[in-house]
């Protein structure tokens, strides 16, 4: 019963092999291999962006803070929800990479920016010219750290606000995969149709061992990129590994199932969840993460027959009466099974104990 | 005929082996696992530092530049060999991840710092106090960019000359195994007991998709170490898939009988080319890289088979005069074959064309 | 009729006179004069801190972001109030001379920074270890932006909290002879004895042409913040003039007439428009600045007759119903006249036309 | 007999005159005066250059480690002379500014760059593509920290090579006056028409409180420069008392007058020493700096006298033979009088005891 990220499960075996097939003779380093030249053909076709640069590192926040520092200067400001991750998890990644940008923290439902709370704070900014630090760019999750998930006409409205201010918008699309098997909708929809300048396109959330890659719409700032990438220690010398991983990632649409047995196996949680006597969900649950509250002891019986997830915020106790409600983050990935599920759902509800649960890897 | 790097390599099985096995069931992120910390006693007791604190990265960039962070603040420099790699192939990330401190060139015969020349840049600097960027830290590269190795006693004499300037020393060890190999001393003899106080423990060119491990043998700035290292986004969620490589890397020694099969690959070749006509050496052959000249035809008939190797520096021209010496860096890897070296030493002195080598992998 | 800020008037004749007496002879450049040596140790005997280390720049700014530098590292957050003038007024400089710090914003009345919310910013920083920004500084101002004076119980209420997360506390003391004189209590009991660790002694709002003393109570950090210092290229080569303006600051507490000749003014303009018809105070005025709203044809009629002061915030309109309040912000100086005040008195409650005023200068 | 340096000295007394001046009335801030914007026409009429923007800051560090950082991304290199201002005095503030670019040391006689040692430095820089640091941009200093002059055609050769790869070259002025009375052209010859893109326009070496004006001759980066200005600290608030002294030094042209009387002192104490037995100079004279060699005792009777001047290397000891030479450096300001050099030559030289000397102020 693992639910405390999607980053503690294994790779699926379609990654490990293509690694394994990766693993022969002589390739030259630092990306200049066949591999990652497809595999940068195959993230353009996949947005229908024949003009996108495309680069790959091994983390989300590598990934995050070179891109915001290619969109804003060391005087500006990034705009974010207050609880994206660019903030509340990245020990100020943006800030060293931009060299020194302020965050300009914004309000909205489930971890979304409110376009008009957007608005306004734009429009509080740079008010007294020199003396403030200026407007310089807009980041948005999706899905969301609370699990939501901004359709393209929410993205949209999103760009239409930065666009209005002459600001580029960045998405973090660590969950990139859960949110478009969850709006239905096609890559290009979610990001450069709807206004998005730069995404950082997530694999490791969604099964892959350390991937992500970094999809500039607009290939101007591309050399730009690669410097500070390498600068950062961000270029890996035996680059064939990640481009590996991420071509299997792409092949037969496997990022797209992975996803979605994720979003599914999140569904099945937060139904079940939702259906228990006093349990309350906090967010919708659109993608990969479930929030809800029930019953301390509901918390006390899953805890201590070894389930792993966080009360969020982390600082409830388990101590205190037990009909009283805490609140619980839950993140299913690609391996999370029915049956952890089922078995989680009868702990919370305190019935009896469950079997063991075998997970695949 | 692939000595173009020791990064063109494959990795050898036991890696992949121990990937495989690490992607089983659910483990804890960012280095909380089992795995790491064993791996983290490992080094400790292969070093004999029970106090020292070990960190994983995916580079050697990041490693450099992440301790060298820790060792020199903004206002200092950091003295290296003016062909060190920090200087040179890391475009700027020790300035980038120091804030901004200087990197002070000191001489020295086949890349290694000269002990006399580094007392004089030290004695130089600062001299007009506040108004001068200030001493900061010492790096020195074992083995070197020249392909040189630093003895115990070279490494303590340098070490010496900073700590009467009460300057830290940091050793880039991206090939440390070919160093100590080559050596014959452990790694303690090389690293602290020498006066080493952070030293960056390569594996990635010894046959590692890409883990470095820093080792700080005075753990003071650990934490410093870490929240630099978040930050540069440089810690990794699923950390297992490092800690697995790198597991098996000090497994058996296997690191060391790695950098044993580069060195003596390397020794044969540099044997060779020595004894061909009109050849030198450039540096001695100390580790897994070989500095030689020989006549340009000999460098024509390489290439046009198909031989990877750079010209060294680059900008020779394979056209002129047939008998005129250029000058060439070949590197050899874990996996390079005396066929592969044999068949290239036929081809530069003009003998029949090679067989097809097989690379293992 | 000037209330734009404090900062638009002229420096009174002492200091003046002061530099034309620093005007003679050769003295030894970046400090090393014997009349900085001289306001060194005045300031030390004015906050009773023998051991304190002071040291002078030209900018608010500078000494702010100096000063914080030296509290908090790149990692970390500084606490401050989300009116304060390092966030709304510096562009970014306490982010650019920290490396890339975070400023965490707190309310309060007044532009007080709250305590209880204070401990509540505190308390949610870095609940997450390494992946979250650290605790750095706490920084007050004194008097506030809102023109309102923490007495030095306040003071210690504040960094009892910041004490208690082992946090330094720095003040902004721009304006910190208005807080003072208004306060009456002495520099000690404002600043260290209530347990500030830095202070940026203001000169320039006061009737400096621009000095600033930053005080180091703690003198640990002093040559750090000299290296910072000149980095920032803020070290004087002709200080005797800084120096000199500092002198005449301290020399029979002219520092602390100009400011009550200013908060006097203040209050004058203050009590006269609190007793206009349809006025009100939005702040108690404290120091030298009145925070008052007021029909908006009482601004017509003072705006045409060229009256000097911002509506605050900026962006309200002067068009529109006669009778609807608009707020401003006035701010009085040391040499703010009675006569201006009255004068603008009767613009704003509609009597007859001030006759000219002159300003001393 | 003041020879330490030219920022020893007084200000003259129109400096002094022209800020009596500006003290009368409330002028806007931050350069909202009419003072700054007649002296931004003012350099722009002197310089021949209407189109350029011009700013003023108060020390030279601040005025080259801007201009820098508006010329030279991070991930570049600055070539400048080894013994340039930027690299040995500023204590790493252009590597601060730019935010961690390096400065790449380029020899030259008389601290003047060499036009082919540049080609050769630039040709070196980035040949390995993203792995290197990149070319950013070219600094000069005229005069010299050697006291020679550069020619406008000797301007123009190092900007020739700097354009042949498109880099942009920034001139530290900080002794440009007396750059320009020794080479006797216009302002606009020994700048934007030999190809400088930015000149720091010195004032306080050359009598000034602290007062430097950047001149951007390409307006293009001119809002960027005014926020690093900001962000810096460097944007004073009482602004016109920059702006008033910097006016004076225009007008009538002061700052010609000023600087030709320091170099005819340089020049008077130049052939003084070189007509002594055992003297010589170590680099021409060609501005109002003087370095020359003469016997120990010289050195002692002239110390022993009081006589203020740095050996220059200072490490040099006053202990030895007698008859042995030490180098010196002398610098003679606006006020140096007659009275003073001959004095010094003929305690160098031996003879009687000099009379007191008067120094105006």
């Amino acid at each position: 019963m693992h639910f405390a990220s999607d980053n503690t499960a294994p790779v699926p075996p379609q990654i490990l092999e293509a690694m394994i097939e990766a693993n022969h003779g002589h390739t030259m380093p630092y990306g200049n291999d066949v591999t990652t030249t497809d595999v940068r053909d195959a993230i353009r076709i996949a947005f229908e962006a024949p003009e996108a640069e495309v680069y790959l590192v091994a983390t989300g926040t590598a990934a995050n803070a070179l891109a915001l520092a290619c969109l804003c200067p060391p005087w500006a400001t990034v705009y974010c929800h207050r609880n994206a991750h660019v903030e509340e998890d990245e020990c100020g990644a943006p800030e060293f990479f931009t060299g020194g940008a302020k965050l300009t923290l914004v309000g909205g439902d489930h971890a979304k920016v409110d376009p008009d709370a957007l608005a306004r704070a734009i429009g509080f900014t740079a008010r007294a010219g020199v003396h403030n630090v200026q407007r310089g760019a807009v980041t948005i999750t999706n899905a969301t750290e609370a699990g939501a998930v901004y359709s393209p006409a929410e993205v949209a409205a999103i760009c239409a606000v930065a666009r209005a201010a002459d600001l580029p918008v960045h998405m973090d699309g660590a969950r990139f995969a859960n949110a478009l098997v969850s709006a239905g909708c096609s890559p290009a929809e979610m990001t450069w149709k709807a206004g998005i300048d730069v995404l950082s396109f997530g694999g490791t959330k969604n099964g892959l061992m350390g991937v992500e890659a970094v999809v500039l719409f607009d290939p101007a700032r591309a050399w730009e990129f690669e410097l500070r990438r390498k600068r950062g220690g961000h270029l890996f010398s035996k680059h064939r590994y990640l481009s590996a991983q991420m071509a299997a990632y792409l092949k037969d649409d496997l990022w797209l199932k992975l996803a979605e047995r994720a979003n599914h196996a999140a569904a099945r949680l937060s139904a079940g969840l939702a259906a228990l006597p006093g349990a309350t969900l906090l967010h919708p649950t659109q993608a990969n993460a479930v929030f809800a509250a029930w019953p301390r002891e509901g918390h006390r019986r899953a805890q201590k027959a070894g389930a792993q997830y966080y009360l969020w915020p982390m600082d409830q106790s388990l101590e205190g009466p037990g009909d009283q409600p805490l609140s619980a983050r839950l993140v299913c990935s690609w391996c999370t099974t029915e049956d952890e599920i089922d078995a989680f759902l009868r702990l919370v509800e305190g019935g009896p104990a469950p079997a063991p649960v075998h997970v695949p890897g």
